[in-house]
């Protein structure tokens, strides 16, 4: 059922030369960046040592996604790919760095969060005034500057990544679409419990697509193609492949937010229900418990207080309503969509295998 | 003591003309993205709609600067200066987003401030859980869309701010070194206070020059002329002028942020001192006063209980010491220096008109 690919195009079986230039590329940028900074007050490298040590610990999976993308055109234009990759990973960065004062995290990557850094640098040295909403304040700043050096980053790209290409396009489009679903995310935790449980499930799902799934699979996957010159035709078969992926991939973090083992997950247990989060799973139980079990699950969400003992009753319910068994159903219908999708892209067998890999994680990971 | 020139080189008499088109091209914009966003979901808007609320007030200094450094080129390459004011402009209205977070303030432009405007939707909906930290989170997203809008909007000007070009070049610049003047900023108010204080002029000079006078006025004259390809002259003609300039013309802030009239500034007496901002004007006094008075004005500052009697006493001090005198002073140096540099510059008359009127706000605005 595969389509076909010119017999010559050929590409490594594995991207671990590309993650690891993507990771020298990364570092070498940011040195740069840390003399500008330390050349207008030695201070100034606080900011890019907070970017520098935060960055270290991704797993670039959206560089990478970029970069299989890229492999699936035929006769590729010509790209620095890497480079992409390191803007995608400096976007990933920032929206960390915001993210993590928007959920109240103390640590990202087994490191402190960098606003939670800020405060430790602030009681370290023993400054004066609020340390807490100093490091707000710095992580506001970092997360801008993270900002804008992932643009200096895709600006040098050069022709392929001007404007009015698709790959701008799809770039600006990905910003635009993360940050929109971030806020729909924000916005149902506070508005969710007034608003029609029977609709909890699509309002979800729109999240859950443009926060997750465009941003994390889709829009990489494309991008790396568009940034190529891919034809229409590929980039609909690489969209129609990463949108099921990616829908599948943030129902499973979705699951281990609340099923997940912390010793393998690093979160504590129960971690999503503390923060609110109205997820897809929440969304079923909400549609199908009982009205009083839902009424009450639904009055938990967002308690940071929550004890294990509460926890424990919450899961209950997400099992006996039907909700973990109808998520789980979600999840091996979207990565059935996408295996089908995989098996129509016309792209060589290491594209396909690697992301016939990542569907399978979305089944299947415990981290 | 003027340069020559050219003699056919006319320009517009004044930048009315511009300003409305900024206006109508950034509201245009704006719509567009409306749309985009409402498309994801009707809540979607809510983050164009605080954008487009707060944008309407401004005065666009930044967006006019650049006109003027646009116009100060003889024979300017073709671009679209007007989007070129609306990427500065939506720049500046993120960069003031985010600004209110970090300074806790509550309103803008005499409007609630975008953090206050999404706490105040949670409160008229009765939403649940924490509507401060909602209003934050909102507020942080909301600035980091505008940020992207920005820059999709400078990316639009095509080949003159393409990657490698000196505009592209210096609006990165101009990013980088607000951010870092920012950061420096509210460092200096927790650490400021453990520092040499015979060292706070020289810092806080160092904090105005990159959060004020290169983003404010020295980068958006360069940037204009930069994008109408001037030559190397021109730009540090333009650089030596903007720099006095904009230096003035936030000391005058500075002098305003404490002794300027409510009635007229729009902003509480003392402002800045609650805030704890250690200025220039206040670095003179801890260098100044007697150690026992700049002892207790340190440990005053960034107190959100301030009252009359206190910012009275603290005025005193600054009076009393030189401080106020020292700053008028370098106030008038710098314009001095600004004129002068006007003087010198390649450039039509309306330009050097409107720079010489600009200057001369530094010295007399009283708001």
């Amino acid at each position: 059922m595969s389509a076909p690919v010119r017999p010559g195009h050929t590409v490594p079986a594995d991207d671990r030369a590309f993650v690891a230039a993507v990771d020298a590329a990364l570092a070498a940028f940011l040195r740069g960046e840390v003399e500008n900074l330390a050349a207008i007050s030695p201070d100034g490298r606080h900011l890019v040592d907070a970017i520098a040590s935060l960055s270290r610990g991704g797993k670039r999976m959206r560089a990478t996604l970029c970069y299989w993308g890229h492999a699936a055109v035929d006769t590729p234009a010509t790209v620095d790919i890497v480079q992409a990759g390191v803007a995608l990973e400096l976007f990933q960065t920032a929206a960390l760095i915001h993210d993590d004062i928007i959920d109240r995290s103390d640590t990202r990557r087994s490191m402190p969060s960098v606003h939670r850094r800020f405060e430790a640098l602030h009681a370290e040295h023993g400054w004066a005034l609020d340390g807490t909403h100093f490091g707000t304040s710095a992580a506001v700043l970092t997360g801008d500057l993270c900002l804008s050096f992932s643009e200096q980053v895709f600006g040098s790209l050069g022709a392929a990544a001007a404007s009015g290409t698709r790959a701008r396009l799809v770039f600006d489009q990905m910003r635009m679409q993360v940050l929109t679903g971030q806020y729909l995310d924000v916005l149902e935790e506070v508005a969710g419990p007034s608003r029609e449980p029977a609709e909890a499930v699509a309002r979800a799902r729109t999240i859950s697509s443009y926060k997750s799934a465009r941003y994390s699979v889709e829009r990489p996957l494309v991008l790396g193609a568009a940034l190529a010159g891919a034809e229409a035709d590929l980039i609909d078969a690489l969209s129609a492949t990463g949108l099921p992926l990616g829908e599948a991939f943030q129902l499973r973090d979705d699951v281990l937010g609340v099923f997940g083992d912390p010793a393998l997950t690093g979160k504590p247990a129960g971690d999503d229900l503390r923060e609110g989060k109205r997820t897809v799973l929440i969304g079923f139980a909400l549609q199908q418990a009982p009205a009083d079990e839902a009424a009450w699950l639904s009055a938990q969400l967002g308690r940071p207080d929550l004890d294990s003992a509460t926890i424990e009753r919450l899961r209950t319910i997400l099992i006996d309503s039907g909700a973990l068994r109808r998520t789980e159903q979600l999840i091996e219908d979207l990565h059935r969509r996408a295996v089908t999708a995989i098996g129509l892209l016309p792209a060589p067998v290491p594209v396909r295998a690697a992301l016939t890999e990542l569907a399978g994680r979305a089944v299947s990971r415990q981290a």
